[in-house]
């Protein structure tokens, strides 16, 4: 059974207390972050306090809401409450307190959910390794040597060693999607726009998108129609789906194991066309240079006044962003518009698209790089080179953790048009149904409830 | 009686002749255009043909439409079909010539009116003066020792010399407004994105508008709801407005003999408020800046191949801008947002704004220059000084050419909400019927029909 949707039911019957729940996730923490390195601040008192509010709510007979003493953390971009937003940064650590919650996490708490930590991120969330030079690097559940992804990696990788239940992260250029895919859970980057940014510390005014990292399908939708205030779709007839398998740039330095196991869709009998995207590389290049030039323009102040605060591969990368003439980021605008109108032509002819999330499993930490055209390089920099170019799109992505029994874990990217993440949820169960997903990642922590 | 309204009634019951017309403005061309500059192309055998066309309409007992007859004249950056659109360069002169009207001259043949002439620019609209390298000067028809203004020079003294009953500009800092201030003719800049520029040379996304000059309000209000596709809204109740005088930053450098005049409205009874707008000279600055980034990365594919094509001063701004750092750039851009958001909130307070469109009568061509902070500075550069930043709110404003006998012309700019141009027409015909504006300009070329 769907955790979330386990604890909820069992909370709002009284099966279990949610005092009972938010403890499990808490003395999960105190188990396995040593090892991970995921949570930054563990948010105790506020989470039991709540915890023994539903069990009052519940022993007087109130409904607490569909996520009733469901444990989630939120990346430390996130406004809480009464805790300094650092967004991975020692710049913002002697900041005021947050006066309140980000509204996502307003909406999350309405339902019942409770918050439980605040997770580790790449500094300003500019990495896809989450290898933090002042809050430490976060580590993959599977295999505690290799990277969890970033920028969001402690959302993923709390979520994949089983301390709560779900998470929040940001995707900007693939922040979301490489995170979840390296330790192998759901994580949603939802279509631009469709979730309010307020109260989250913003990297790219063009790119910027928050969302969910579950453990099931089933989860990830529940929490994205909370997160986006929408009401579930009901069932979709998704029998005659026309699917294309995205080919040249997005194959280009993928494990041949990892495609494999994409095309192992084809044997529960679902056809995929191949596609080859136009001018996809000027179009990663283009994503590429707006959140340089956007996140440069952002931190330039702070750079002009305390450049040393910052981690040196952040601080270099911002400070180049900002002093890039005006007309490359112009025309990186331009080529967005038109990348834009080139997708939506696209999806007059198929449903969905799917590409790998990453094009390998998690990289060795003492070993910190990725294949770009066959030559080794940056990690950090570089693992996010399948997301990044489908972030411009603006469209909603999946990113589905691909069942390969002994194997690290590894995602496929599913890309829907904006509008129709019902779809996206439609066929990601069906995949989870068939065996193509992994649903339950991890028989540890609280999902031994 | 109105100009267009007279030419068209009279085209329509075929008091005259559209080729009558049409002869006589293509006249006024040959005898007033060698000494003002105005004209670059003049269209005489379309211009004929189509008036022989209205005619036999008309003999045939069938409408023309409301501007049957009607001649007028277009920026030199507007495609008429089968000529070379040159915006005011050598740089475009060998392209290939147009291959259909641009929309809005469409919208206007379809209502009967017929292009005569292109018209004279600065050089890709970059400038305040019509003074163009390649092409001349353009004259004021007041007193040819001074400047029309600019960049739609052209236009303005065209319609300010009789040799047509309207024309179309452009207006991205102020292009409209300043000519029509200096000229003494009607002008208009539309709301941002009311009307399509489909076939119109762009010089700044932001910024960009196109719009008409007239000899009264009345002919102004009419080609506007051609060129925006609107109906009319019919007479406005406008006894209570509540109308702020901008103060400050708009004051500065102005004649008192113009302020006198702008103060002449209370003589009508007609209170105004003072207000002085917050942060006005960064609003330039901001204007100032989007303009040369996005002008500046438009051209720099032709900057780097064929430099020597372009005036030397228009070259030198648009390099400037290029090569500005992205960080200026996005800055610019926050204050547009923030300056778009205040002008929304003052509008909740007052009906219009009003502000003289130059602070100064038309600058002598061998003095060209303007009074900034007390000191002379280019008119090409700054002449625009009270209309750039204003152009930045997105607002629709009236270039009103103010009643001083004997003295040269100038312009009093009223802003008002967007969406609420009926209000400025109102406004406008109330200030022409009152005496305050004047009306009809000449009285020579086609004013004599």
């Amino acid at each position: 059974m769907d955790l979330i949707k386990k604890i909820s039911k069992n909370v709002r019957s009284a099966t279990y207390s949610a005092t009972q729940i938010i403890s499990d996730s808490l003395n999960a923490i105190d188990k396995y972050n040593p090892l991970i390195g995921s949570v930054t601040i563990t948010l105790k008192d506020r989470a039991l306090a709540t915890a023994q509010h539903i069990d009052q709510l519940v022993a007087q007979g109130k409904d607490p809401g569909p996520l009733a003493g469901v444990p989630f953390g939120v990346k430390d971009l996130f406004d809480v409450k009464n805790i300094t937003t650092t967004a991975g940064s020692v710049l913002l650590a002697d900041h005021a307190p947050a006066l309140k919650d980000a509204t996502v996490i307003t909406r999350l708490c309405n339902a019942g959910a409770v918050p439980v930590a605040t997770l580790n991120m790449d500094e300003f969330a500019y990495g896809f390794v989450t290898d933090n030079t002042h809050y430490g690097i976060t580590k993959n559940p599977h295999d505690t040597r290799r990277f969890a992804g970033g920028s969001s990696g402690g959302s993923a990788a709390a979520v994949a060693a089983g301390m709560m239940a779900f998470s929040l992260g940001s995707d900007t250029n693939g922040s979301i999607r490489v995170p979840a895919s390296l330790c192998g859970v759901w994580g949603l980057r939802p279509a631009y726009n469709t979730i309010p940014l307020q109260g989250v510390y913003p990297f790219s005014e063009t790119l910027d998108t928050i969302g969910p990292f579950c453990s099931s399908i089933h989860d990830l939708k529940c929490i994205f129609n909370i997160l986006s205030d929408r009401k579930d779709h009901g069932k979709q007839d998704i029998s005659s789906l026309k699917i294309a398998r995205l080919k040249g740039w997005f194959e280009r330095d993928v494990d041949q194991e990892i495609l494999n196991a994409i095309t192992e869709i084809t044997s529960i009998g679902i056809e995929t066309y191949n596609l080859t995207l136009d001018h996809i590389e000027t179009v990663r290049a283009a994503s590429f240079l707006i959140t340089a030039s956007e996140g440069g323009t952002l931190h330039l102040p702070y750079l002009r006044k305390e450049p040393l605060k910052y981690d040196p591969a952040t601080r270099d990368r911002f400070i180049a962003g900002a002093l890039l003439p005006v007309s490359t980021y112009l025309q990186a605008k331009k080529i967005e518009k038109w990348f834009r109108h080139y997708i939506h032509k696209i999806f007059g002819d198929y449903d969905l698209l799917i590409a790998p999330a990453t094009g390998c499993t998690a990289p060795f930490i003492n070993d910190p790089t990725v294949l770009v055209d066959g030559k080794k390089s940056s990690a950090r920099v570089n693992l996010g080179i399948y997301t990044q170019p489908l972030s411009l799109s603006g469209c909603p992505i999946l990113s589905l953790p691909l069942n390969r029994t002994g194997k690290l874990p590894v995602g496929l990217q599913i890309v829907a048009k904006p509008g129709n993440e019902h779809i996206l949820f439609e066929f990601g169960a069906l995949l989870e149904a068939k065996g193509i997903a992994k649903a339950s990642i991890q028989q540890q922590g609280i999902y031994n409830v």
